[in-house]
């Protein structure tokens, strides 16, 4: 009756729908938590905005509140909140106050607890629709609620309150979702149960920013600017921040759950990051084609270690928790507040480029934004005070997706004049220009064309406008929504026990929070001041490595990942000190499990490693292809080769392959790599060898008894393993002893044994092969961890 | 008589060296072309500063003028000059008035034409020296003549005028030393057959200027600051610059046979170059050790192409040239007054970081500088307004030593003070404080430590002290020159004939001389402007891509820049389509030099190509190392491989070499290869086989009348070239046939003719071995640009 009431009132004004119209159909909204925070700071008012946009589209609308709450007093303070509906400024006043007495009289409150609740609310709705003769045409349900509540509801929805094959349901999903990969597998996974991915609505608020939505559709309309600059070769650095000023304060319950990066990293911050680095799809407004694009985007992404962040929490977050919480004194709060995250990608459009994600509570300013600078490739030879402001090739150049807040207040699109002039769509950017003294990011703001939407919208009024276009390409799919946080968990987890820097909060934090690059990783700048220093919480770098002697040579101990790091170092310097003395380095390396991390820390941390100049040989090898994940090539491959330079032709992979066969004798594979080493190896002398040892004590693929290569002439030879694959090629352990210098790394528990056992045996290679490493004018090193050491 | 004169009247004042001083010995200085201009502007100014600081030093002196012209009128000229004479404001009147006076009784002139008139100076000078009772410290020639002299001079003064035994003799060599590597080598031959090594002294005045001769003592006093961060992983960029205001006139009949780089940055610049990027000797006040670290450095710079450098001429020249020269209406001079050049060091410690070596005449502003600007690496998480100024790690981090005028006025050291507080001599430079509304290198002045010498001193001067001194340090050796224009000669070989940007001089010259560096070239930054432009030139951009047919195939064609652009995105879409249908994309590339261009618009334009899915092969390669320059796949690894991530594994270069040997039959190489692509491409069918065209005809290394390959089953064949290097390997007709796809690229006016030709003829692969390209399941499409295409 209510509606019918409604209709007519539609009808007798005139310049309202009419029935033909409203024949198009019919919309249900369903806001779940109707009287929440959420609802009455941004979602009532973004569907009373969405009724007055779409009054006049066909559709007719009712909307229902609901909550847990009875139906009086949740009606009461429903009707609260609704009363306090703002009309947006360029809307008349008439019109507004009319259509906002409509939408009072189209809403009405229902308690949602039980099944039979659910049942009834989807009776009311089709007998309502049944009493106007109106086609349905779907129902939106909001999820303004606490994710633990997820499930019960989704349920309820599915089996009680689908529409009619032939109208759409549409779910709509508030953050978090999930605390990490696998609880969000979880989460999707249960949901999945319910509804269609396509029925599914996750938002990120972020996406319904306004400059944060044009990110790709910038990049689509300037695509004859940006093809030749957006990508490594131009463009410098990125940064992608979101400062607050407040606190945690009053949230710390559900704060101290997922602090900065689980709050604003995961979701918000890599959003725009992935607008930025993913390839372009032919078509930007098509969903599919944005997603899969994106999926790619993820894909390239380096992943974060322990030192790709620096982290920090307020001062006051440690008694606001105490307090918020009911926690003892002695109870510290692990969780940031403040974070900088160094992101790399390794696509070749941006491999090297450095993304600095950075957000954080309490800081000295409010502001968001997205800031890609490009390198400076220019020399201007006209002097300094001449150079023209805006155009001068010699300023700085940049394009700044500015969120909103901070020194401009307004969301806006910055492109330095000095680049090009932006096209823009002309409905809903215009070009801000006029006098301004403001300087921003280094530049007075005439440096550079400024525009700012043609009318400023609140995100969420932005988002429930795409909800109910089916714009799906504006929320986060579950394949989306996985991807970021399997890229996220590795960081969660591995910095969950590290320290936080502790800063005052705002413009008293200075310098303590700014933070440096340094070969792909990152760190505060300045010293930690000592009163804010935890002097129980130790730093890995405050443990020395043990020198010492093993078996009558240096041995360097330490845990097993301050080892590697000590032993890449070492690595480096020698590979450095080799090419300045004689223009190359001839390192062979071994195989096995041990050296993954060493390769991955030279991937990733030693850029002035002289690769350009090493040649890399193999140890040992199994005799399978080289593309076989069992190959030692194809694993020093994958964590080593495919990241750095070396030139194609200082690789030097055993052949174990000849022929279409593997390791057979007549091939002379051995012969083959023996004569090119004597060929490229001056004295047949390596530079450096590394290798590792075994349970048994071989080493190399040389193993106890072995009736080849533990001595004779034969430089490289063919053994056989007691384990699969039988069949190895190795050097001879009278070549490995030629080289100038060898390393042994030894590395695991399960180590402890042979370590403990070789500490107390003589030259006995027959027995343990290791034992015979002896460099006749060489050096030998032992890098042997905690764990095998000390069992 | 008139040395006794003067010694008594020494005596008697008392302030003056006693007669046990003046034993020390007696030092001669013979200055050629006293009359001319530099004598008259700089160096009889330096030679009276020497006498004023060393009058007390136990050294006696005499000072002789010496010219062409007859006695008579040189000794009037020479006096005139030494009578203007100034006294520096440092030094008493009183005091400068006296040293004067005795200055002018103590020089000389002396017509110096014949062999004679040099037998008669020795025998004065003995003379003189005989009847005072004086001992001969050393003898000192500064030839301030034109290069033709030199030699002339040189034998006189060898055969005639060497001083005793147990005396120094020094000769002042002023540049220019040669135009080229010959002619430097030559004078410098003629040279050594006169004088040792060690009794040369080549002038290069920039060496004295203040702010350059610090380079190298401020690197030495400073390395605790700057051991970490000189090199490329922290230095952006570094600029060395002088700018004149002045143009050539007056100096036509010099200038036109030398130019800019000649004449400025051949030797000025490149001395601040060397003194940047050498490594620092343990000493760097050992001459001997400087000059190996500098040639050590001259070997890292990696050579110059014609695009290196950006060459401009101001508007005025050439109506100068015709005047000062008498030259014809018509006639177009080649030099260049305005020089903008990329250099790059493939030293470790700089590869990658661009140096930018600037300097012209007729510009906006006289100015000299050399910086060194660092990279920022900070993020500054506090916002911008609350930045302190000097210190932010934000901020530019730049050391600039400032050779004078410009802004400053005054020779500087400048170091941001967000790096560090440097070390400076105390006794000669002095740290600038006090207020300065001044902006310099984009920087208020206040963001500097700025240093300023205690006394200025005019560079020869100091050059003329340090001759005095035998700081053979400040001066260019043999060796040094010869390294200097063995780098600069290639770059004025390739440029003598490039077109010169004019540029109408002054603040008029606005952004016509600002240049850009793109991929290890330069381009001047803003279009030639259409009044300035060549009609008849017009831009590739000018023209459309024709699309038509060929020999009954598709045909592409467009300038060749259009057509490499053209050519690459159909092979990206081909490579992507193929991945996506099949999983990977096998790719046959030939050599030579046509898709060189190619190949790097690959590597730097298309970051979407799936190279981690790509084969890549080689059509043909020549019988050569793959290490070899002239190898096919050097050039593809060069130009393209290194440059991309394609998997080791997929990388197949042609068995050319195999058992230490080029192509030899037994060696089986080409089954080696066919046996590969049986293995890995479905079918022995390529995706793509790129193909090029010979002049005769030929393509891949399939040639006219070639016995193997044009037929039959042999997948890849041995082939003879009529050219070197005479042997090859090739795919064969039959199997490149096989091709899903082949494209044919054709560029150049060389291949015009064969083009014509091609489009007349039908299947004839044995005259024309590219006629016979017809894939017989396959597309075949043709790049053919314009000047291939008309001529």
């Amino acid at each position: 009756k209510m509606l019918r009431r409604v209709l007519c009132t539609v009808l007798f004004m005139g310049a309202l729908p009419s029935l033909a119209e409203v024949s198009q159909g019919h919309i249900s909204v369903v806001l779940l938590g109707a009287t929440g925070d959420l609802a009455k700071k941004y979602l009532w008012q973004g569907l009373f905005q969405l009724y007055m946009d779409q009054v006049s589209s066909g559709h007719s609308f009712t909307f229902h509140g609901a909550a847990l709450t009875a139906v009086e007093p949740g009606q009461r303070l429903m009707f609260d909140v609704l009363k306090k509906l703002a009309c947006p400024p360029d809307e008349s006043p008439n019109r507004c106050a009319v259509l906002k007495d409509q939408f009072l009289k189209l809403s009405q409150y229902h308690q949602l607890k039980t099944a039979e609740n659910y049942t009834m609310l989807n009776r009311e709705i089709e007998m309502l629709l049944h009493q106007e003769g109106l086609k349905e045409a779907g129902r939106l349900f909001y999820f303004s609620v606490p994710p633990f509540a997820y499930t019960e509801i989704a349920r309820h929805i599915n089996s009680s309150c689908r529409p009619p094959p032939g109208a759409w349901l549409r779910v709509v999903l508030e953050k978090p979702f999930g605390n990490d990969l696998e609880s969000a597998q979880q989460l999707a996974a249960e949901l999945r149960s319910f509804f269609r991915e396509e029925e599914m609505y996750r938002v990120d608020h972020y996406l319904g920013k306004q400059a944060v939505a044009h990110i790709l559709p910038f990049r689509d309309q300037n695509r004859q600017f940006l093809d030749p600059i957006w990508n490594r070769h131009h463009v410098e650095r990125v940064e992608i921040v979101l400062k607050e000023t407040v606190d945690a304060k009053g949230r710390i319950s559900f704060y101290e759950q997922y602090g900065v990066i689980r709050d604003v990293l995961q979701n918000h911050l890599t959003e725009a990051l992935m607008f930025l680095t993913m390839e372009l799809p032919a078509n930007v407004s098509r969903a599919e084609e944005v997603l899969q694009c994106k999926l790619q985007a993820f894909q390239s992404l380096r992943g974060l270690e322990k030192n790709s962040a620096v982290l920090g929490q307020y001062q006051a977050y440690a008694s606001q928790v105490q307090e918020e919480l009911q926690k003892a004194q002695d109870y510290i709060s692990t969780t940031p507040t403040f974070a900088g995250v160094l992101i790399h990608s390794d696509s070749l459009r941006w491999e090297g480029v450095p993304f600095l994600l950075t957000s954080g509570k309490a800081l000295d300013e409010r502001v968001g934004y997205v800031r890609v600078l490009f390198r400076n490739r220019a020399y201007c030879t006209q002097s300094e005070a001449l150079r023209d402001a805006g155009h001068s090739q010699c300023k700085a150049k940049q394009i700044i997706f500015y969120i909103g807040h901070g020194a401009l207040n307004t969301p806006a699109v910055l492109v330095s004049r000095n680049l090009f002039r932006p096209v823009m769509p002309e409905g809903s950017w215009k070009e801000v220009v006029g006098q301004s003294d403001l300087h921003i990011f280094g530049q007075p703001l005439s440096d550079y064309y400024v525009y700012s939407p043609v009318k400023e919208r609140d995100a969420y009024s932005v988002l429930i406008s795409n909800i109910y276009h089916g714009r799906k390409d504006f929320f986060i799919t579950t394949e989306n929504l996985l991807a970021s946080w399997a890229f996220w968990t590795p960081l969660l987890d591995s910095t969950s026990h590290q320290s936080l820097r502790l800063y005052p909060g705002g413009v008293e934090n200075q310098h303590l929070l700014d933070f440096e690059m340094v070969s792909g990783e990152v760190a505060f700048t300045v010293a930690e001041p000592v009163e804010l220093l935890n002097p129980s919480r130790l730093m890995p770098s405050d443990y020395r490595t043990i020198q010492s002697k093993y078996r009558q040579s240096p041995l360097v101990s330490a845990w097993a990942g301050d080892l590697i790091s000590q032993l890449a170092s070492d690595m480096e310097e020698t590979a450095s000190r080799t090419v300045a003395r004689s223009g190359q380095f001839h390192l062979a390396l071994s195989g096995g499990s041990s050296p993954v991390g060493l390769f991955q820390r030279l991937a990733r941390h030693h850029y002035s490693f002289p690769w350009k100049h090493t040649h890399i040989w193999l140890v040992d090898e199994r005799c399978v292809p080289l593309t076989d994940t069992e190959s030692n090539f194809f694993s020093l491959h994958t964590h080593l080769l495919q990241s750095v330079r070396v030139p194609y032709f200082n690789v030097h992979p055993m052949p174990v392959h000849l022929n279409q066969r593997l390791c057979v004798e007549e091939d002379r594979g051995t012969e083959v790599y023996a004569k090119e080493i004597m060929a490229l190896v001056a004295n047949a002398s390596f530079d450096l060898v590394l290798l590792g040892v075994g349970t048994d004590g071989h080493t190399a693929s040389l193993f106890p008894q072995s009736e080849n290569g533990l001595q004779g002439a034969q430089p490289v030879v063919l053994t056989e393993s007691p384990v699969k694959p039988h069949q190895r090629m190795s050097l001879s352990l009278p070549l490995i002893n030629k080289a100038r210098q060898v390393f042994v790394l030894v590395v695991g528990k399960g180590k402890h044994d042979i370590t403990t056992l070789l500490s107390r045996v003589g030259h006995e290679p027959r027995k343990w092969p290791v034992s015979g490493v002896s460099p006749s004018s060489g050096q030998l090193v032992w890098y042997v961890d905690y764990e095998a050491l000390l069992g």
